[in-house]
């Protein structure tokens, strides 16, 4: 067999799908504020995506309200994709919020423009569904972000929240989405807040701590 | 509420779930030899298994004989796992590969032992049926796991196979288990080694590729 450019061969819809696969590359280059859990390094979208998926799997059981966990995984894999274009937006930066819905929404239409049309409205509706917060799905994958965001801080000795001066209440309206979602798991979460601001030289700040 | 160790507060089950969840952190500090497709450093497995999650969305649909995508994901979201213990190994490295399928079996019995019985088993019997490569979900698991190499060293301009000397054959080998699992896209991956191995300053090499 004779080398030959790709498009040649593959059939069009595989090459979208293979296109859109290779750009998800680029989501390993986006940074969040968070640290990986020994503190060395700050985590990276696709990781962050992963570590969401395997906890959808293992903690759907605790959703307050019956959640689909194929719905959900799917919708954790894909949430942070439209990062490739739009960046990450530091969760407790208000400033930087401005501006955010519509450049994700560009991001948005780019990406997921890259797939076959029936794939590329899948994963639409999904990041919608996960932006809107309305569903049971949506609730609980939001649920999971924000608890996975606590997790990290509390093995790094409340790292991102001790870094950029993060208030307790700051902390708890960040955390608000797994109360509704999950009872079991918020009970969790208070009782890991209360751990890390009872040991607190963590700063009182006035930081605009919206969403 | 006054703070208290976790261990009180949480139910035991949930307590153990977490525990794995803290522990998968480490799966983000696993370097495999394959370098992310912009070249600018070595791709950990935590981002690698979200890669082929997204895939397996995307690429069920080309699967020789039918699967079940929802099994194929969870088998992709822990497939590496064990090497939180045991490290990656080259898969062109024959000599590495000495002790590994040891090596790796105490890391599940560990690792998966970290969660409540039936997950630990689900986990379990998911890994190990990713490493026998006979049911037609493993295949297809498997198949998408070597895809996804191609991938990167043909956006690498052959990155990994170039720096090793690996061979046209070896190559070939390793992708083998794509040919049974998906006929679409073992054509795609014929056209890639063509195309990486008729520009070639790659050199003959007799290192050992076995698998």
């Amino acid at each position: 067999m004779s080398p030959s450019p790709r498009a040649h061969v593959t059939t069009e819809r595989l090459k979208r799908q293979l296109d859109f696969i290779v750009e998800l590359d680029k989501l390993k280059r986006i940074l969040r504020q968070t640290l990986v859990m020994d503190g060395s390094r700050q985590e990276n979208s696709a990781e962050h995506s992963w570590h969401l998926a395997v906890m959808a799997v293992l903690l759907h059981e605790h959703a307050g309200d019956a959640v689909d966990v194929q719905r959900v995984l799917r919708m954790l894999l894909i949430h942070d994709v439209v990062e490739i274009d739009a960046g990450d937006t530091f969760c407790y930066d208000a400033a930087a919020s401005v501006g955010k819905e519509e450049r994700e929404r560009r991001a948005a239409e780019r990406l997921f423009g890259l797939l076959p049309g029936e794939q590329a409205q899948e994963f639409r509706d999904l990041w919608e569904e996960f932006e809107a917060r309305e569903t049971a799905d949506a609730q609980f994958a939001n649920a999971l972000d924000r608890l996975q965001g606590l997790l990290q801080n509390y093995h790094n000795a409340g790292g991102t929240w001790r870094l950029h001066g993060i208030t307790r209440d700051q902390v708890l309206n960040r955390m608000r989405p797994i109360q509704n979602a999950s009872p079991e798991l918020w009970k969790y979460v208070l009782q890991v807040i209360d751990e890390v601001y009872a040991d607190s030289d963590l700063i009182a700040s006035t930081g605009d701590g919206k969403d």
